[in-house]
Order: structure tokens, then sequence, then C-alpha cells
């Protein structure tokens, strides 16, 4: 790079992916000085004349931002896996390539989805609730207190079969799970390892009123689309076992969250857990989800390890840098 | 047995130990009607000239227990894994058997490890309470938002050895998991399954302080014993990592619970997991740790499946009968 670029960050980045930053020659870097999201005229001002920008969920992209910045612009580099903050269309018209970060995040929202399978089943919300609330004095222990469901020997489904659910379904063997079924729209064959495992069915079903009918627990990992909008529904969960649990770790809008309501309500199926809902993260303390004692609901912290973040940081960085020089990105996005 | 016994159970049983008991020929069963715990002066008054008593955690077995009931008493089921409640001196002495329950629940407290070591890590407790309390609109996003360590790449330390944190371990290994150690006791070789996994390195290490200051998930899971008694204190936290997680499964008196609070509230770890504590049940809502946002503390639900709970009632009423005819519990107590 020998000609100076201009590149706009709207976030103090993880000390490592900045000094990443810092170090290359020929950058000018105009860089929004805090953790917290970056103002939109801010952004609109120092756009202009920028070959790169790096930016987050919370910043859009759009016609207004990248024709602003002017023809220049080659780059986009999104801190990000989803890319519904952007204009892809804009960013294709002008041969803007687009960089993002779908992959670093796998372990981190695999081991959430664990977490909530098992607070889901063994009443962890639940019961958290009666100690903080000073009721553990008076809960006399008798053989079923507080008793859910055990993950051994469970049939787990999967409503979308893509890289989380994978690992989530490696993580859950030692468990003694017994089998696990996949609904999914790119029907692949499943990874190596999964086939290899002794004791252990592994087998697309061929509806989702078999998905929801045969699982003891039911993960939802599947992207939101015109078609899974509201896919789980009052159908879904009628179709459920009294003692299977929901756990959403995809798109809130997937469920339909009034039935998931109605479900609870009316012991239809035995707990959720959920990293996302619709609506979020505007969910006032009067949801009447958060009424549900058998409903643990996390907000939206799949990928909030310190390790992913830096990684998706220095991610972002490489496929700033690469965009800027020509060259393949960690991770780009077919535009 | 031709001859007519009289037994005692403290407890109404699961539908399937319940029958089991019900359809044994020449057996008077006294039962206390409820799952609800057996008042003391109920069973006092009922063991005169039982041969078998059924009892629970809650219901002591004393000298005055086994004498009240006389010298025809074989044998004490207790539906546990500890024996506080039975004083093993007074039934050594009149050569009455003791059964008790300490293998079937090792897969349900083992999965309900994994989940408090998830919750410590993840912020889970801290981040439920922030949506619980509305605060959820008010977060903004930002790229440290809600973040904790990861597994992948743990040290993962076991203060005991036996089977659950083995179980524990078992479950651990998907998850990325890059070495564990342990002190016990009890050295001996560890599973063979453990040694054959490919790049984890499984070894015992020479003092408590070791154990504290590598691990990155401290696992207490060794017996209460006067040895063990608050021997992970203020020493022990102050030798821990400042992002390491401190997990207890085992008995509330292992850990020092002030020092456990100075250790939070003083950043010295990262947070806690806790199925139990000292002076359980009698929590009230203002104990100081209530108010540490990273600890997570359950009431004491290791063991609460239904399937545990099943098989543990089962296994009761197998380890009576096999007491009254003189036969091979499924597991007796060496007194």
């Amino acid at each position: 790079m020998a000609q100076k670029h201009k590149v706009v960050v709207t976030r103090k980045l993880i000390a490592e992916a900045q000094n990443l930053l810092n170090t290359v020659p020929g950058l000018e870097v105009v860089q929004w000085p805090s953790e917290q999201p970056c103002e939109r005229s801010w952004l609109l001002e120092h756009a202009k004349g920028a070959a790169g920008i790096l930016l987050m969920l919370s910043d859009k992209c759009d016609e207004e931002l990248v024709s602003k910045a002017g023809d220049q612009l080659k780059v986009i580099a999104s801190f990000s896996v989803g890319i519904d903050h952007v204009d892809r269309k804009a960013l294709k018209e002008r041969h803007i390539r687009l960089g993002f970060t779908p992959t670093c995040l796998t372990d981190a929202v695999a081991d959430l989805t664990v977490m909530l399978i098992l607070m889901a089943q063994r009443r962890g919300g639940e019961a958290m609730g009666k100690v903080l609330a000073g009721e553990w004095p008076q809960m006399p222990w008798h053989p079923l207190l507080m008793t859910g469901p055990q993950i051994r020997g469970c049939t787990v489904g999967f409503l979308g079969f893509g890289r989380i659910a994978q690992a989530t379904l490696k993580r859950l063997l030692p468990f003694g799970i017994k089998r696990a079924i996949y609904l999914t729209s790119k029907p692949g064959k499943p990874i190596k390892e999964l086939e290899d495992q002794p004791g252990l069915a592994t087998e697309a079903v061929g509806s989702i009123e078999q998905l929801a009918a045969e699982s003891d627990v039911v993960i939802v990992g599947c992207p939101l689309t015109p078609d899974t909008k509201h896919i789980v529904n009052a159908d879904f969960f009628s179709r459920m076992k009294k003692t299977a649990v929901l756990i959403n770790i995809a798109r809130g809008p997937v469920v339909d969250t009034d039935a998931l309501v109605a479900a609870l309500d009316g012991g239809q199926i035995f707990g959720a857990g959920l990293d996302v809902i619709e609506n979020e993260p505007n969910i006032q303390a009067d949801h009447p989800l958060l009424k549900q004692p058998r409903c643990v609901l996390m907000p939206h912290i799949g990928s909030a390890t310190i390790e992913t973040r830096e990684d998706m940081a220095i991610e972002s960085v490489k496929n700033l840098l690469a965009g800027l020089k020509g060259e393949a990105m960690v991770n780009e996005y077919e535009l």
C-alpha cells in the first residue's frame, strides 16, 4: 500500500486488534474513541474519502453511507456474523467488497447452547429465583423437589443443522444422548465424527411435525428468513412432548413468542432456554415470558466471550486490510 | 421370606419403586403417606418391631431410633448418597446393615456441574438478572458487553477426583479444554478413556496451592471431612487467577463462604457456581453471597432429575429387600 489509505473504524477495538491496525504503514485511521456505539452523524461526516470502513452490527451500512464515502471506497469490514445491517445491493453496484466474521463464534455459541439446555431441563432459572427470594429455607426436601428431565437418553432435535448445531451435538455426546435428528434446508452429509459415534443415531427427519413430536430437546439454529419466521408456533408446541424443552440460539422471530408463553402456561412443554427473542432488546420487566418460571432468557450473549470477541476484532481488521490490498479475506460475503 | 417382616418407609415413593415394594409377598409395609418429610414422632412410634427401615437424608437414624425399633432390626436402607444422618456406630454394634445409593446420581450431578461452570464463566446469573429487571433495553451493544472467559483452552482443576469429577471431565472434553489437573487423597490411575484422549494432559498435582494457581476452573468434588472443611479459603482464593471460576458441587463447608464473598467482591476471581453452601437450606434473601452478581447459587439440585430420583428410590427398595433376605445389596456401606 504505497498510497495513503483512509480507514474509518466505528469502535475502539480490543488491544490485539487495535495494535494490528496501528502497525500497518500508510494507513490514516479515523476512529470513534469509545467502546460504546458510534453516532450516525459522526460516521457520515468521517466516511468521506475512506477506502475502508470497519463497522459493527449497530452501524447501518446503507446507500447514504457509501455515497457519502465516495468512489474510492473498496471495503466494508463488518464485526459481525449477521449482515442484516448492510445494504448488499448498494455495495455490489459499486464493487465494494464485504468482509464479516461468521466462523469464530461457533464454539462460544455452542457452549451457551449446552448451558441453556441444562438450565431449561434442570429448572435452573426457577431454582436460582427461589434462592434469591429467600425461599430455600421453606423448601423441605422430598424426592421430587425441583426435579427435571435428565439429558441422558434424550432425543435431540435440531431445526437447522449448520456449524453451531453440529458443534453443539459434539458437546452433547458424552452426556449420553440417545439420538440426534435434524431438519435442514441444506441437506448434506453429517460431519464424519458424528457418523463415527458408537451408539448414536443421527438422521434427517422428513418434516417439522416429526421433529417437534420426537424430540426431548428442540434446538432452533436456523437462519431467520420469510420462510422460518414463526416456524415454531402453536401447532409446533402442540406436537411437542410435555417433558421436552425448546432452545433458541438463532434469531428471536423464528419462535412465535405468544405461542411459547401459552405453551409454557399450559404445560404443553417442560421449559425453554432462549438467547434471543422477538423485539430484543426492547424487553421490559413486565414481558409475559419473564413471568414464566420455566423460561430462561439471556440477553443475546451467545458470542460474548472475551476470546471470541478478540478473534472477531482481529478477523475484522484482517478483512479490512485484505480488502484494501485486493487480497483474499478470512471471510468474504459473496454479494 | 416365609416369615412376615415389618418394614417402615418414611416417604411415599415414586411409582415404580412403590410397586416393587408392594408386590413383595410377606411384607407388612408401614409408610408415611406423603412426599413431604416424615415426622420424627411418627417414625419413632412405628419403628417398633421393624425388620427394615427405608429412610431419607432428612430422617435422623440414631441410637434412639434403632433401640426403639428393637433387636429384630436387620437393615437401614437410606435413599441418599451421604450418610451423615446415620449413626454408623449404633448400627455396627447391633449388626444392622446399611444400604445407600451413591452411584446412580453421578450423571445428574456431572450434568449440573457443567451447567454451573458455563453459568459462572458466561455470567449467566448476572445476565438473567438484568433481563428480569428490565435492563436489557438500556444495554447498548459493544464488543465487550457481558463477556466472560471461554472454556476452550482452559485448565480444569479438580479438588477430589472421584466418580462425579471424572464424569464431569468426560463431558468437558468436546468443549476443547486443554488440561485437567487433580488433587485427591485416593491417588490411582485415571480412568482409561481419559488417558486415551488425544490432546488432553491429565495429571495429579502435588499441592492445593498448585491446583489453585494453575486452574481456570476449580471444581470442588471432595467429601466433607475435618481435613477438608474450609480447605478452599482466603489463601486459596489469593492464589487463583482473576479470570478463574470456582464450582462447588460437594458439600458447602468445604468452601469458606466469607472468604468467597471477599474474593468475589475484590475481583480476586471471576465468578462462582455453587450447588451447595454452608448452613443450607437456611439461606435468607439478605445473605451476602446473593448480592454478588457473579455468583450463581442453586438449592442443592445436583441429583434432582426425575430419572435419578426414580433410580435412587428403586435402589433403596432393592437394598431394603436384600437386607431382609441376607443377600448382596446394590450398594452397601461398610460399617
